[in-house]
């Protein structure tokens, strides 16, 4: 059977998600703790959003293939009395046919949280909210965010990988003011490519705080390769809120298409 | 000159606010940050509420008083540049005339945060939210805090201090469900004994998951005297959010009003 896990952590002290040798990251961590509450000697978990050191998630998505007679009673409570405390499984359970925690997700969701002024600074939220010596124009942010969002060639805002397609679907960039007074993006596309996100925000922070104008954004992202002068923002501002799948009867088509195109 | 200093901390790292001999202490790291900006060999500061160890402040008041020639420019920036980042300063500026950050207070807030369900609880929020294995039943805990409300006799949720009243006026005691769904609770009153609010907050607890009835909270109030079965709760839920002033015009005579009563 598969497991469909919810998870949440806290990225500072983790060396991001994926298994790195020597490295403690929130791959590890978990797979540990499933190999001890499972009594197996090696599990293969795969996640929604392989997120970079330092950045956090809340509502990060992982399956995991397990034997059905392995799975012991109270499995929540168990893997938490397991895990350290910048990990927690928030939900737990049998997986609907077909899902996949990558391939079946429709689209994610991140939040990119500032605080711009220092009556805004809070050290119990430091560690993952970015501190920003200059006010930010939200309006500005947001005339730049829309000329961003669609379907594009990020390769202006991606880390090139050999053989990887850079076109995604951007289906929100929008910037608020939470009931706090942050600054808070928030980000959602079928999928990123790798520290698409804290780019996106580097960018609009130039733009924020009135070094660059809205059209700069625009005219980066049709230059369609990366500029210097797009700087990538601190992975602590950022947070994975939200992986969103069809509905049951569709995960298994949903999983194939996506795996086609990503080959493709 | 007095300066008015509303800061910050998160209380983790902290043994509280006040100075104890060979601890780490807010008052110590703030004096100290004072003495390096305003070139003094000592600082006298005073605050609003004297938190205990692991408890955090987003509103905490402070005055001191320093020579006018002393204050450097940019003193805000100064303070926050020489500050560790578990305490930031929000806003600092001249006091009106008669103001005493404790005496001229009007009413101090803490909140008190609970994750009562495994989904609920987030890891970037751990050092500050108390996580609660049983569910909490809100209505029956604010129909105990409702008998808890008012100007009484606090001996029972309070560390009996030689010569000191513990009677005080609770003027709010309620909770509610925040946005993200963490059972809060918000507690105001003019002032508060030692350990009071986190010995509300565990009677209550007894409450809401049940073990006792609303009524039982009434009963150990009016019994007059600590009870054994009341556990103090963990100081780490717990956060001074707010302390509340009178116009300027009134500040001098609020802080003799106080003064006098808590000295009669």
């Amino acid at each position: 059977m598969r497991l469909r896990i919810e998870c949440a952590y806290d990225g500072t002290d983790f060396h991001g998600w994926a298994t790195q040798p020597g490295l403690r990251t929130v791959q590890d961590v978990l797979n540990h703790a499933l190999m001890t509450v499972l009594r197996r000697e090696s599990v293969a978990t795969v996640c929604a959003g392989r997120t970079d050191a330092g950045v956090h998630a809340r509502g990060q998505v992982v399956h995991v293939d397990v034997d059905r007679d392995q799975v012991p009673p109270h499995l929540l409570r168990r893997l938490n009395g397991v895990l350290p405390a910048d990990v927690r499984v928030r939900d737990v359970g049998e997986a609907p046919p077909g899902f996949d925690a990558r391939f079946s997700a429709l689209w994610r969701r991140y939040a990119y949280r500032i605080a711009d002024d220092p009556a805004l600074v809070d050290p119990l939220t430091r560690h993952h909210v970015l501190v920003w010596s200059r006010p930010l124009d939200i309006d500005a942010m947001n005339e730049a965010s829309a000329l961003l969002v669609g379907h594009h060639d990020f390769a202006s805002f991606c880390r090139r990988r050999e053989g990887a397609t850079t076109i995604r679907t951007l289906l929100d960039l929008s910037w608020s003011r939470s009931p706090a007074g942050l600054a808070e993006a928030t980000v959602r596309a079928d999928a990123f490519c790798h520290s698409m996100v804290r780019a996106l925000v580097g960018c609009l922070l130039a733009v924020g705080d009135g070094r660059e104008s809205p059209e700069w954004a625009g005219r980066i992202l049709h230059a369609g390769r990366r500029d210097p002068s797009v700087t990538v923002a601190h992975p602590h501002g950022l947070t994975l809120e939200e992986v969103a799948y069809p509905a049951d009867a569709e995960m298994a088509s949903r999983a194939t298409t996506t795996r086609a195109r990503r080959d493709g």
